[in-house]
């Protein structure tokens, strides 16, 4: 601690970097286990980034016109909770700091949202931080269009590795950042020329700046110790009509005494004896985790640099006229009249009883909610017409003025899903992306965070099986409702008509802690739901959709256009003096929500039971048990005609009735 | 058809892409269902490629030092198969092309691998084939280094369109090629700037030329309807000490009679009224599916041009020192002696019973088979420590002698994935790579293709559950073995100790048909098969690991590093006076292959059954039944040490003893 008696020194720019860079090797030491190179690294432009550009108030870190700082190289987490603690965030206590990595920590190894306020994302798997700061830039943008930029007026700053630049989907991010000129966007590239491996070049020699300018930014290349060049470079990104990438030349492990420059630095505890060294070669002669009074207090007063900006800004917002509005869904609640046309639509439905593929049914859930729900924004990559995401009338997003609420995410299933993880985590919209459910393959890495960080995003997934037909088997999902079933905390529907695309549509919608994921058929199906129902059934997940004619000797449990498969096999057996009822499976998740009694009645064990889906059997055995009858695939599909692959694959009503009589 | 009775005329260059075209759209409009646009655009660049430079013998596909041509824009699939039925090779017969996109013909909506002799790859989602090539290029180098140039001198061709750009893969694929300075990779880009939502501006702004140069290759514009400029681009591409982009303008539909240059050309039929307009307008007064004779007199010239380049060829191979070596590894054998040090290894760690991860016994088993089966070859996305792929003492694969095996692939487990893919179609090689096993979510659409294409590629995939520690949840797999195992033809392992590390490695090198991939352990973990086998017990995919002290009351299941915890809680069972048998499972697929009555005896329906795994229970009701006991994860995991993990989310021996004995 600095002397009480002594007017203390004012801290340098570097002391105050230098406090960044001692938290981090001392706290990753202290787990022995993190990643200290990177932050570093970077201290020095996070110092300037943090001092002298980013809009931020300490105190408030949910003010909502803050700057967006996104760690997308996230094993560096100490650079960001140092920063969080050294600006005042009253969550990023020394404590917390001191207990980095530990269970029940706030400071996870990796930075999660909603542990740490002040950390915009969970990062970690490489280039998604970036990919989702395009979706907070749009979000930017879109928000500022429809509230003004009274309300809405901030940046989203990255930083960004080697790691992320080399991953595909950074560059999914990158073109969609340039083809919507989001100029309030700026990537802070570490460019230390180290990976794991060693020098990027053992595996790399793209030349990135070449690279991001081909992809419409403007780029300017400094040195990231350099704190003048450093303001310099941010003040000109601000001046930009495009996004911007500056390239900070800098060693990993900066000021480490002999591992500077190493990539020993980036994954380890730099060890006792080096952190000592490293100490003397700072001049920093302080205890872990002390920080003298005078950097301390020059970092606290960057952490309320913001707060009259703020106190303005919600000044404004009290004065705005669609504050209401504003604060509603910045807050992630819903207009209240946010479902009267879909519950008008669901009824017409019932009593019209439409014979369409549930990927129209979901076009229609779309329109009917899409004026009533303004926070409603998405798109499709490259598959509007097929993918029935865009809802006529609608105006696509685009600069100069981006109020359109229509995305052409253009072929990038991976940075669509990402992108819509970063607007639903700045708040005030629900991003929908619609593609083949095969390609969820591809955005699954994104769809696996925004499980993780239990956000507000809508897959729309259509061709969702064989019944997709010509196109292959490469288009062809068979396992991808087992695998997205297995995500934690995702919900994936499996809507058998009209009636419930639009429950489903609205389940996504409340589910205000979580993505969805529509599964949604090419093909034609007839509506299974012509009765009135005195609430949303697909909300059980699972339900009876057709009770027995008597005690029932079998149960069919089906989903999506197998559902109307298991209605007409249940006639049979019922003809042939079977009484069976039929369950429809909307939702594996919501049917494990129900209370046990609930369950056990619908499962119904004493009966025989069958499930029918054109997938494959995985996870089903909950609902039959390991002796019940299954009906669907076991392999990849093949090219032909939808209904000739149903006959082909077995999946008819008389193999149902077939598996159904061999257990009775 | 021509008159007999007349010289036919020689055909033009034009007349002999027109052919294409017509095909193309006849065989969609037939099929009511294709794309028709792709093919007559790219006619014209195909016709010059496959008449001057492709290096290629219709009779005999599978020479194996013909020119690969990969169409990456699968959709496209009447172009290859018009130039194979037009080229002459004996599979794609008329019929074939007019069955197109029909149950049980060989061509299939896109191009399915193995179906078709011609097409080298299966291809369809975007950005595939093109990271395939990539793979071709890198497997063509290495055995050119391997078996001399004599043997191994061959060219990649790729097409590709706008979508396979867009993707993010592709930037993977390019700058990997890039790095290593694959000059023997073209790729023909179909610049027609559309997509099927429309002008590709909607979306996308990219300069891709200025893109591929910043990746490394060397890059040309042409006019793709101009044959002399296409011919010159091929020349020139074939002069280039880098790989090459030849960015083709065209027209979607080209020759369309009012369609030509429109979306609406993409992915449908024309429709009579059009096609009638097409003929007229092409000059093409022939049925559908006829070609007159001097059209298919000079196509069939082109299919025998390669003819005596490989009779040439194989009079070398007949020659060659490394004959038997060569014709070996192209047919995908293995050597006699290829497991000779692997069951050594095998044997002294029966003896020695190592205390380690998995993935040093992985690393293990990988250096017992390193020199025994010289075609295993490849590296790590960038984590070699961590995932145990250096054998030590090898070199890096690198320009210019391309005669290392070790592959430094770079932060690109996509690319990784998608590029294996590549080498092992290319035959001659057995492709690794290694990532985090919850990476395996940003590779999962290669895996995919590999398990469709039965090819054998071997995926090491360490830090396989919470077991991973401190990364926190991001790194952490749960999920994964399920979504893993959903795959069709995927054989996941994951083995207990050493032993089985072992018996993996070769189960995976034995299936020459289809992908494997290891799940492997970051912590260490006892050796559990202390005494010697008479066969490869993990080839059961389960079985018995430890019978029960009398008739058993009970039987654990588990994989991986919880054989071990099952280990325990079976001794402290027995103490209880509860006879307990274990279970290893290996593998599940594996264990479904077996007989029935196999399959009965080790799941044993009579004794209390519980299942350990530190993933999901999706998949586990197979062993357990729905009423059976699991010890795992049901939600996401967090950041603390491991054992802190294994203890605060109940993955302990206590935990499974209780489940068992709630069902006595």
């Amino acid at each position: 601690m600095a002397k009480a008696d002594s007017t203390p020194p004012k801290a340098t720019p570097k002391q105050m970097a230098d406090a960044i860079r001692v938290l981090s090797m001392d706290a990753v030491q202290k787990a022995n286990s993190g990643h200290p190179g990177m932050p570093m690294g970077m201290a020095d432009v996070a110092t300037v980034l943090f001092s002298k550009h980013l809009k931020f108030d300490a105190s408030r870190p949910d003010w909502a016109d803050r700057d967006r700082f996104i760690l997308s190289a996230g094993h560096g987490s100490m650079l960001i909770y140092a920063l969080l603690h050294l600006t005042g965030y009253k969550a990023a206590t020394r404590e917390e700091l001191s207990n980095f990595r530990q269970w029940g920590s706030k400071t996870a190894g990796h930075p999660e949202y909603g542990h740490m306020p002040g950390v915009e994302t969970t990062t970690g798997p490489l280039g998604q931080g970036l990919a989702n700061a395009v979706g907070f830039a749009m979000a930017e943008r879109h928000l500022a269009a429809h509230f003004g930029e009274d309300l809405v007026d901030h940046r989203t700053w990255v930083i960004a590795g080697d790691g992320c630049l080399m991953e595909g989907v950074s560059q999914e991010a990158i073109t969609l950042a340039g083809r919507y000129r989001l100029n309030k966007l700026t990537v802070l590239w570490d460019d230390n020329a180290i990976t794991i491996d060693g020098a990027v070049s053992l595996s790399d020699a793209t030349d990135q700046k070449a690279r991001f300018k081909a992809a419409g930014w403007a780029v300017k290349a400094i040195d990231g110790h350099d704190m003048g060049a450093i303001k310099s470079a941010l003040k000109w990104a601000e001046r930009q009509n495009k996004p911007t990438l500056i390239a900070c030349k800098t060693k990993i492990g900066r000021g480490a005494a002999t591992m500077e420059g190493s990539h020993k630095t980036h994954g380890a505890a730099l060890g006792e004896a080096e952190i000592a060294a490293t100490r003397l070669g700072l001049g920093w002669d302080h205890a872990p985790f002390d920080i003298p009074e005078h950097v301390e207090k020059a970092w606290r007063k960057v952490g309320r640099r913001g707060a009259r900006a703020r106190e303005e800004w919600e000044a404004r917002l009290a004065e705005a006229e669609l504050q209401d509005d504003f604060v509603r869904a910045m807050a992630g609640g819903l207009p209240d009249d946010a479902f009267e046309a879909l519950d008008a639509a669901i009824a017409e439905a019932v009593q019209t009883k439409p014979a369409q593929a549930t990927r129209q049914s979901s076009g229609a859930a779309l329109s009917a909610l899409f004026e009533a729900v303004p926070e409603l924004m998405g798109g499709s990559a490259d598959l509007t017409g097929s993918n029935n995401t865009l809802v006529a009338g609608t105006e696509t997003f685009d600069a100069p003025d981006y109020a359109g609420r229509y995305i052409n995410w253009g072929i990038r299933e991976h940075g669509m899903a990402a992108a819509m993880n970063g607007m639903a985590l700045h708040g005030g919209l629900i991003p929908y992306g619609g593609t083949f459910m095969v390609f969820s393959d591809y955005s699954r890495p994104s769809i696996r965070l925004a499980a993780l960080m239990g956000i507000r995003v809508v897959h729309v997934l259509t061709h969702d099986s064989i019944g997709l037909g010509e196109d292959g088997p490469t288009h062809q999902p068979v396992e991808h409702l087992a695998a997205l079933r297995a995500i934690p905390n995702l919900q994936v529907f499996r809507p058998a008509d009209t009636v419930e695309a639009m429950e489903c549509w609205r389940l996504a919608l409340e589910k205000a802690d979580g993505p969805s994921a529509l599964a949604l058929s090419r093909q034609k199906t007839p509506a299974v739901r012509t009765e009135a129902a005195s609430e949303n059934l697909s909300a059980k997940g699972a339900y009876e959709l057709k009770a027995a004619s008597a005690k029932a000797r079998a149960t069919l449990f089906a989903t999506g256009t197998e559902v109307a498969l298991a209605l007409k096999a249940a006639d049979m057996l019922e003809a042939d003096g079977v009484p069976t009822r039929v369950v429809s499976v909307p939702s594996f998740e919501l049917f494990n929500q129900q209370t046990k009694a609930y369950q056990t009645k619908v499962i119904a064990k004493g009966t025989v039971r069958v499930a029918i889906e054109a997938g494959i059997r995985q996870g089903w055995d909950r609902f039959i048990g390991e002796d019940g009858g299954f009906v669907g695939m076991s392999s990849f599909g093949a090219s032909a005609p939808a209904e000739v692959l149903y006959e082909k694959f077995g999946i008819t009503a008389e193999a149902v009735v077939a598996e159904v009589k061999a257990r009775l």
